[in-house]
């Protein structure tokens, strides 16, 4: 646990705004917790997508959801905010670029993003993408590469990409290297790691 | 048709070894599609997946598949090959190099490869990941790092960001600045599209 503890990037998250198909949402978990994001961010989609086919929309807590995790999900916090603008304003005020990915006028290539600065990576949902309001208040949009018929990746893909370009920049500025948490953050995470742990197996 | 066509790439594929779920395979050639693959290959699950739970397995003309596409699979060529001998035989009489994505201990990381090579990528089944034949007959084992608790990625994740490395390679050698098809091949491939497309809207 200390290992993986060792390269957790707590300026490094990703802001889910109503991904709402379980699979979806476990693998970008799954690729969070393999860069080393310590905390990841959603928006449910319970409220805001009209055509919903589950109406009661991804059920955090519920079976499909952990089932389809791989486990992920015990090692990579998740806060959820219930809208868009309180979820900006306590990443903002926690010193993170929201960059949305995000089709646009303002949108730059992914990567000439500057992943190294502390860095929030905003998701839209599956069918209606970022929304305006969210879209409005990132402070850079960016997109990847789009070189065929169909217009847009699948969101876990989309994720995963951007994600892994960030962790090549931060391998590249030694973000790996050494624990990136102060000691007293480290030791409470590793606590409720080692609490999540025993109860995993009680 | 023929902006797209125009960066589809002929030496660039990968192959799916007996990916079971729709809406990964869907979303493997939707990422194939935006880094321009022109043809993708699949061993089919049917055969040779103890636990799998559709024991017909992927039903590659069915409705499940094709409605999860996003249209993708009417623009990138799938090939089915019954077995993983007679795939790595026909890529190799192609000049294929075939990269397995898989740990083992001649793995090297994803990115030092060279995708500008012509070059199959090769990824496993969901549970039980590249066969050990597959391994064996590849050229070369390429894994994406990992740093967190969990010890793989989901299959369509691994699979786009190798493919965007590969993009990345190929945007700066040039591969995407003028047709890379022959002529004759161009223009098949243009008349099949065409066609395909008119039986879309018909
Ligand atoms: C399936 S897409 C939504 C498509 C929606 N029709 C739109 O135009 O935004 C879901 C999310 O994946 C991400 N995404 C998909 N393809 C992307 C790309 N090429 N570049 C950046 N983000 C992408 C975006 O965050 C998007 O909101
Ligand atoms: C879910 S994984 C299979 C895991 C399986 N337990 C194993 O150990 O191979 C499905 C496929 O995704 C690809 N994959 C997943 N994570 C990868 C990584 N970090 N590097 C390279 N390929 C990966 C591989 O092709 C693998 O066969």
């Amino acid at each position: 646990m200390r290992a993986v503890l060792d390269k957790r990037q707590p300026d490094l998250t990703v802001l889910l705004e109503r991904v709402h198909k379980p699979h979806n949402f476990s693998a970008i978990l799954r690729s969070c917790d393999a860069v080393g994001v310590l905390e990841a961010y959603a928006i449910p989609a319970k409220h805001g997508i009209p055509d919903l086919d589950e109406p009661e929309g991804l059920s955090l807590q519920g079976k499909t959801y952990n089932e389809t995790s791989g486990s992920a999900a015990k090692w990579v916090g998740l806060h959820l905010h219930e809208d868009t603008v309180s979820a900006f304003t306590h990443l903002k005020a926690r010193g993170f670029q929201v960059l949305a990915a995000h089709f646009s006028e303002r949108a730059v290539d992914y990567r000439v993003a500057d992943y190294t600065r502390p860095t929030c990576i905003l998701l839209g949902t599956e069918k209606w993408g970022v929304s305006p309001e969210a879209a409005e208040l990132s402070d850079g949009h960016i997109q990847i590469p789009m070189m065929g018929m169909v217009q847009s990746l699948n969101v876990s893909v989309a994720a995963a990409v951007i994600l892994f370009e960030a962790q090549r920049q931060r391998i590249q500025a030694g973000f790996y290297e050494q624990p990136r948490l102060s000691p007293e953050h480290y030791e409470a995470v590793l606590r409720s790691w080692v609490a999540r742990h025993e109860r995993g197996r009680g």
